[in-house]
């Protein structure tokens, strides 16, 4: 049953996903170093900044933020031990079958095209960066979803700067004419997506 | 890290799974009747048992089974309000553009190949039989994903019957031809997929 | 092995793309009618000159344009019998279970998220407006890609409409309120996606 | 319109399938090393004549069968210089952005659960023994769609082996107790799906 009064307002989402990265010892700068490292060697004139700027409008897509909140919410619930059985087993143990954390993030990557498809399944193999050591850190953290929701913001960030690299090169310019800060600015006017 | 000594057996998982959609008052006979609606005017022969049978064997798989899983704890904890703002809110107003509800059944229907995703869609609009009714339950339940697994189970069900179909008219037969039982069974040889 | 010399300039796809559309008897505002009917219940103020600007703004994505251009050219070489034994014959009698047309029309689909992929699956079933006549019309015509396309272009821009039906509502407006030409305008600034 | 005195038999359509991937200079053979050399480490007993087989199961697959069909004609059609522009261009010259080459091989690889997608989207970047050939073979081959439809095929099949694998663990086994010819038989009995 759909209840309108209870609606969260889209800004709150915005921010709880954010904090809740943070909370998981995830910081956007974390997630463009894998993304500069990713398309540094084929975009000219892409600095950090723009692949911060990239990751933080790519938080803002709705289908993006809501994986992020069900992700971590799965995480921090089993290590609280506070699923019920087999669930909790299953997701503490990182059961290499368990598919719904590829599932979740891949949502969110198939809005970036097919080619965000593959830098995802590419990123989910190697370990790259913050990914890798998630998956090692010591202690009793669960890093299920985790993982899997920073190699897919990171696979979307990075698709969307090779779109916009075919426009510069149709327009006969590299990244150095785009400006970091309004590339990842949510552009407010009706007329955008 | 995985943890192979934590793993749970796949018959315990078969059974959660069977459990969790009765405990949320869904039979298998409820999703089989969505599946022989939809099929029975174009399967010559087909019964609600083939449909059982189907519905069974769907439920059988690793990815359905875990997608079961998830949707339904998320449900559950969201009735008991145990997760956390503002997911809690979006879960209990079941908020239609929340989306990870269909992401995560669309993971089980895409092991039945794309006639199983038109399906899905199909029914997740037209709300037929038991799905309409959880959409509608009076009380505090929440059934944001219970919804579209129950949608996404029977058309795989029925997805997997419609290529049962072709290969019977290869053969020249109907579904008078086929064991219903045997038709469920999950086929315990090493040959089987 | 790319060729950068040979890329075709992004302003001819798109006009490809359209022009491929009208060749196979599909008008914008055909697949625009679709839209109207599905979201003008629900969201107030919406006009057909909005659901046009929506589907001129989804054919202005790569990943639709390339569906469309890909799916078309099939149609036209099966209608033509120019396509190898068995494609030939699986195209023409649109085998019920062949499912690449799904699938390329899925592809752009999910470039809409998952709301769109359930709008896409039930207008596959339910055959609404021109995807109906394009199933029936008499004669040799082969338009086994070109209903599910037509489906898909209508699915990602009724989501369109939905995803920004949602900001309408938390700035307090309805349709009323955004400028039909604006809607549709591709913003050409580098800020956007 | 659908006509059913012209349907393909299924017989046919598999015995194409082969035959178009040892047109186009790929055999079982080739595909199988990639899946080996994925899974070996972690298989204990796999031999290649079980990836063989595998590989052989997978291309009995109708949603394999059709993609594979309609990726080599598009190639084909292509190195003759018979597809219209711009499309022809945008196929010969492997544009980067293209799509519609990842997204036909998703169809068949969903068909394997999640984690054939990540297998596969790793198996695109890294471009492993055969994939890697037809990559950089001399001439004027198209291979736009082939490469990517190899690694779809792999990744199923690796897929496959993973799922089975999880079994056998089950039953205190190993790939040692497989045999490899009916590992990739068809189980020609009503009973399987």
């Amino acid at each position: 049953m759909h209840n309108k009064t209870m609606r969260v307002h889209s800004d709150d989402v915005t921010r709880a996903t954010k904090e809740a990265l943070v909370r998981r010892g995830v910081t956007l700068e974390d997630i463009a170093e894998i993304v500069y490292a990713m398309q540094s060697p084929y975009n000219e004139g892409l600095t950090m900044q723009h692949c911060v700027s990239s990751v933080d409008r790519v938080l803002n897509k709705r289908e993006v933020q809501h994986a992020v909140l069900v992700g971590i919410e799965l995480d921090e619930l089993a290590e609280k031990k506070m699923l019920s059985a087999p669930l909790q087993q299953i997701i503490e143990s990182d059961e290499g079958l368990f598919g719904v954390d590829e599932t979740i993030a891949l949502g969110s990557v198939f809005t970036y095209g097919s080619i965000a498809v593959t830098t995802y399944g590419h990123l989910d193999k190697q370990k790259v960066g913050i990914i890798n050591q998630l998956d090692t850190v010591p202690g009793d953290h669960v890093h299920t979803f985790l993982d899997d929701l920073v190699g897919s913001i990171a696979a979307c960030a990075a698709s969307r700067i090779a779109h916009r690299w075919r426009d510069l090169e149709e327009m006969g310019q590299t990244f150095a004419a785009v400006d970091p800060v309004s590339f990842g600015k949510k552009v407010k006017k009706l007329a955008e997506i």
